[in-house]
């Protein structure tokens, strides 16, 4: 790193001129206002292929200019931050890549990472730097009008360079990311994805899954799991109420990972399912038992 | 009803002189709080098989008397509630059945309604009055210091109470969890269980083992599972936190119903690893859309 950079960094200035985010849904909004509140860009640039996320972008005050044309935004851009579901990345990736200045960063939030890393490094010129990166944080909503500044406080944010990346960009993403409240983590891309594949895309799957089997109910006993969902059932509605496309996106492209954890998950359901029908207390004493000690742990790394 | 009786819970005065509640665990401790705070008994009697939880409830000054031997306190009772798990209501019900007062009410808060009201119906004798409640309520913690007075507020309460039951008795239970802040609801226990099993007795089981799966996991991928919990698996460990005695009670006295749902469950679970295995986008992007309705429902009907 150069000693430039290392004491732009260090003076708590901006670390950037111009940032441009692709995307200002729940997570690209958050970044904008964090970008803004932590004084992390001399200039914020927003870009939306919706205009109504444009025109609700500039009511927010998100962003110092708003585009739908990314090629138009990129231009003198030193970092640009992918924040669209991953099934948009080869369109945004090839629309902008005539258009970013030499040695420009090329960063992502996405939640799977191997096939976001090669669409990115297959589709931009070799004198990009490409450093994906996944924020660990969200909520149940959508759109610009849900994010907020302290989304990614207290939250650890996955970097993935590929091999070969220089350390000073990596280190400028990881920057930015600390100012925004981050903790950093650094892993490759497969190793990340079967990580967020048990603790992320199969929860997913599940909450899905069980609140569209309520969904298939008669209207009647539909009314009454609404009216009694505080017994359980409502925790997997937050979770089932994620975006849906960026959730097909994530099991597309997630697709061997999420599955092998499937596999695993649906053999110890039917252990389960095998020990009530035999009314075997022991067995299930025992399995509720253990599960105990990782909400524990999840406490103590207040993760909570 | 008696014009008395009427009177007594108009004017907001105690409707019980002797209540007794036996088991002083999460929900226990909260009935007993709820009931000092809005007035609902005269003396509220503690009774736990476990020293320890009585010299806690002693310490928090939670009921007027405490006992180990729920014989000794029923004595004059006119309300008992059962508040420990499904395992352990026929000794209780044994124990106590020689000395209930002529026309006492017993009630309880158990998960699982049909069981709960045949053995308390099988082993109390005629005179007294069966009136079975589950209160839609609770947290992941136990014990009498995890309990607080507003749990019930804004939550439904459901009575079983079974056919012939009096009326005036079904009443006085009813006020005393209205007192508390809850909603009354009444159905057969049957149809009960068929609606909790959706919506408690599955999701429970369900979180129960993904987190178990986690568990299996090498230990140095389990750190990583607790460190990026925030990305969904959280919320299952959560569920997966409550107390394992009285889970393995509500799945071996709720076997059917819950067999019954798992199996419905298991069949969506298998269509939606269909669709990713074979890439079927616009199928997973249709089941992800149809959930987020159900999501809404639950915060316009306030219990989310």
């Amino acid at each position: 790193m150069s000693d430039d950079t290392r004491d732009v960094m260090r003076d708590g200035g901006p670390i950037f001129d111009r940032v441009v985010l692709i995307g200002l849904g729940l997570i690209g909004s958050s970044l904008a206002r964090a970008l803004r509140v932590h004084n992390v860009a001399k200039r914020i640039v927003a870009v939306d292929a919706s205009l109504d996320v444009c025109q609700a972008v500039d009511r927010l005050q998100l962003a110092d200019e708003t585009h739908t044309d990314a090629a138009v935004a990129v231009r003198g851009a030193d970092l640009v931050v992918l924040c669209v579901p991953l099934g948009a990345y080869e369109a945004v990736a090839q629309t902008i890549a005539p258009h970013l200045p030499n040695g420009a960063i090329v960063s992502d939030v996405g939640s799977v990472k191997e096939v976001a890393t090669n669409v990115l490094v297959q589709n931009l010129p070799a004198h990009v730097r490409v450093v994906p990166g996944h924020p660990i944080a969200g909520t149940e909503h959508s759109g610009p009008e849900a994010g907020f500044a302290k989304l990614f406080e207290g939250r650890w944010c996955i970097l993935t360079p590929p091999d070969g990346t220089d350390e000073v960009s990596i280190e400028r993403v990881a920057e930015m990311w600390r100012r925004c409240g981050s903790m950093i983590e650094r892993m490759d891309a497969p190793h990340h994805d079967k990580v967020l594949a048990i603790t992320s895309h199969l929860p997913h799957l599940i909450a899905y899954t069980i609140v569209g089997t309520a969904a298939d109910l008669a209207e009647d006993a539909k009314a009454e799991v609404i009216k009694f969902s505080a017994s359980g059932f409502r925790d997997f509605t937050r979770i089932a109420a994620s975006d849906p496309t960026m959730w097909r996106d994530v099991f597309l492209n997630n697709r061997e990972a999420t599955l092998e954890m499937l596999q695993r998950f649906t053999e110890d359901l039917t252990a389960l399912q095998k020990a009530i029908r035999r009314g075997d207390g022991d067995a299930l004493h025992r399995m509720f038992t253990r599960t105990r000690s990782i909400r524990r742990s999840i406490i103590d790394a207040r993760q909570a």
